[in-house]
């Protein structure tokens, strides 16, 4: 029996070290500071008896989309959306062959069509996003996103979300956190595939709106979506989205551009531990590198401010072991 | 050993009936046609393989607050708040002195004031809920719910809760609703406590809001509550608050004046197995009764329309076995 011994040892650390190795709830992240720091927070504010203990219902983490749960480049998302949308309403509106921004983008030039700055973008996204009611613009969400592709990959746009966000999403919800998006995207241009791809549902996504207003069209009470802007949640907007939304200041906070820097810090200035974090895209040859500089995306203040108070700065191409999901697929195709 | 098995058997029977009983999640509620068409709607879309059944991310109840989860005469509760807080506020408010409607207040005619209509009534709402930060309001707030008394009955305002209403919320959670405040009220009035007197955590209350603004006072971010409307989530805005915060259909609601209709009619409007209860305040005796010409909780289009669409309409007197929890203390005082 003594031979047997050292192997039913072997084998018990075989046994205690798979669990530990499967176990891993974040797979895609290199074992680096941003991975230690991550882990390290959740096991300080879950641990019973921890002077950094914090209740579960306490636990809310909120995240920033574009750029930081999935990609946002050349443009954002939504907008390859209204593109398309443009597209698909112009037989319906015979005027915009002549009518800016409109008679540029049918004819594919959208910097031509953006020379009208703001108030340009904001007649496409209103002639895109509002006119119907709220059912209707969900359906044509849904239809949208399970077909599109992104001009660059070829991916679909939610297969472009990162694996390494979507862990850190699981595995703060197994630690009793509730995640939120807080975007300063479309809160219904979220909502119809955020609980599948996600797993965040509707009611835990922040997002810009228009207003809306209720009828009763043939004896059916109907929302309807109105050409107006009801919120943006962008930059100072996103802690008043989260206190309107929430009404409970988020203990963690993630995000990647200078849009999240009011987020994420109101979220540092509460009482307790506090986790703050940003997404620097830092790795060209698996996605893009781009901050100070970029229209999409800037990361400026953001990144001197992490680097000043000692929130976690996640460097894309050093931290994270994969970027999208589809990766490995394509170096084997 | 014979002789034992009747005794077993009665002794199982005994045990089978105990948790039966003790099992009612309902006891406060008298076994009446509301109470079982409430069960009956539970059971059905919660019962596996059921036609009716709802997976439970879609189990979406919305209740209405004053006069359907706590009472709500001779005032909205949230007005005596507002009252309470002119006179605490008045010192550094001399002007008040001759200024209506604080100054017909400050001497005790809330009649007087209110002479100035709807503009009087917010002029009263944005002096006594803007002007400070989102914290210091909710300290407000907790100092007040924790002190106040109800004219009347001389308990908190928070003992005033209905508790078949907060069985109906226990209930359903544990059938796997998620449940949520929709209320005309404010929303940063009703965050401070919900929680603790209803389980409904400050992430399910939508309510009416002034517009807030981020800012960043002596180095610490704030939010700072204007004196300008945000939003009012009464009538046609219960559905467009549900669409705005929830994102969802809810199943099943709630309410008991016609500020709730439209709630009532976007819920029942939806596809699948629908609810909708009316509290209709009928017991003079141990409440208050009133519905048709009340100006406080007026009940008259949703009492026909709840009639016409067999909605379920709860006769406080007859429905309800206990209206406050304090009655038995009352009677055994």
């Amino acid at each position: 029996m003594k031979k047997l011994i050292p192997f039913a040892l072997a084998g018990l650390g075989f046994a205690l070290a798979l669990p530990l190795m499967a176990g891993d709830p974040l797979p895609s992240w290199n074992d680096t500071a941003s991975k230690k720091a991550i882990v390290a927070f959740a096991e300080k504010v879950t641990k019973p008896g921890s002077p950094d203990f914090v209740p579960a219902p306490e636990r809310i983490a909120t995240f920033d989309n574009d750029g930081t749960l999935w990609a946002e480049q050349p443009m954002y998302f939504q907008f390859f959306f209204a593109l398309d949308r443009v597209k698909a309403l112009a037989p319906q509106h015979p005027e915009w062959k002549t009518q800016e921004p409109f008679a540029s983008l049918l004819k594919g030039d959208v910097k031509g069509a953006l020379k009208g700055g703001e108030k340009a973008m904001m007649e496409i996204v209103m002639a895109t996003h509002a006119g119907m009611t709220s059912d209707e613009f969900e359906k044509v969400v849904a239809d949208w996103i399970a077909t599109a592709k992104h001009p660059k990959t070829g991916k679909l746009y939610t297969e472009m979300v990162y694996p390494p966000m979507l862990e850190l999403l699981t595995y703060l919800r197994a630690k009793g956190f509730k995640t939120f998006i807080v975007s300063g995207g479309g809160i219904e241009f979220m909502r119809p595939w955020a609980e599948r791809v996600f797993g965040i549902p509707p009611e835990q996504v922040v997002g810009s709106s228009v207003k809306t207003k209720f009828d009763v069209r043939d004896g059916k009470p109907v929302l309807v979506r109105l050409p107006e802007v009801n919120f943006i949640d962008d930059g100072p907007g996103k802690p008043v989205g989260i206190n309107q939304h929430i009404g409970r200041r988020p203990i963690a906070a993630f995000g990647n551009s200078d849009g999240d820097l009011q987020m994420l810090q109101w979220t540092a200035a509460g009482p307790g531990a506090r986790f703050c974090l940003i997404v620097h895209h830092t790795d060209a040859a698996r996605e893009w590198a781009y901050d100070r500089q970029s229209s999409i995306g800037k990361l400026d203040k953001g990144l001197d401010e992490a680097k000043a108070r000692g929130w976690t700065v996640v460097d894309m191409k050093d931290d994270w072991k994969k970027v999208f999901a589809f990766e490995g697929k394509q170096k084997n195709e």
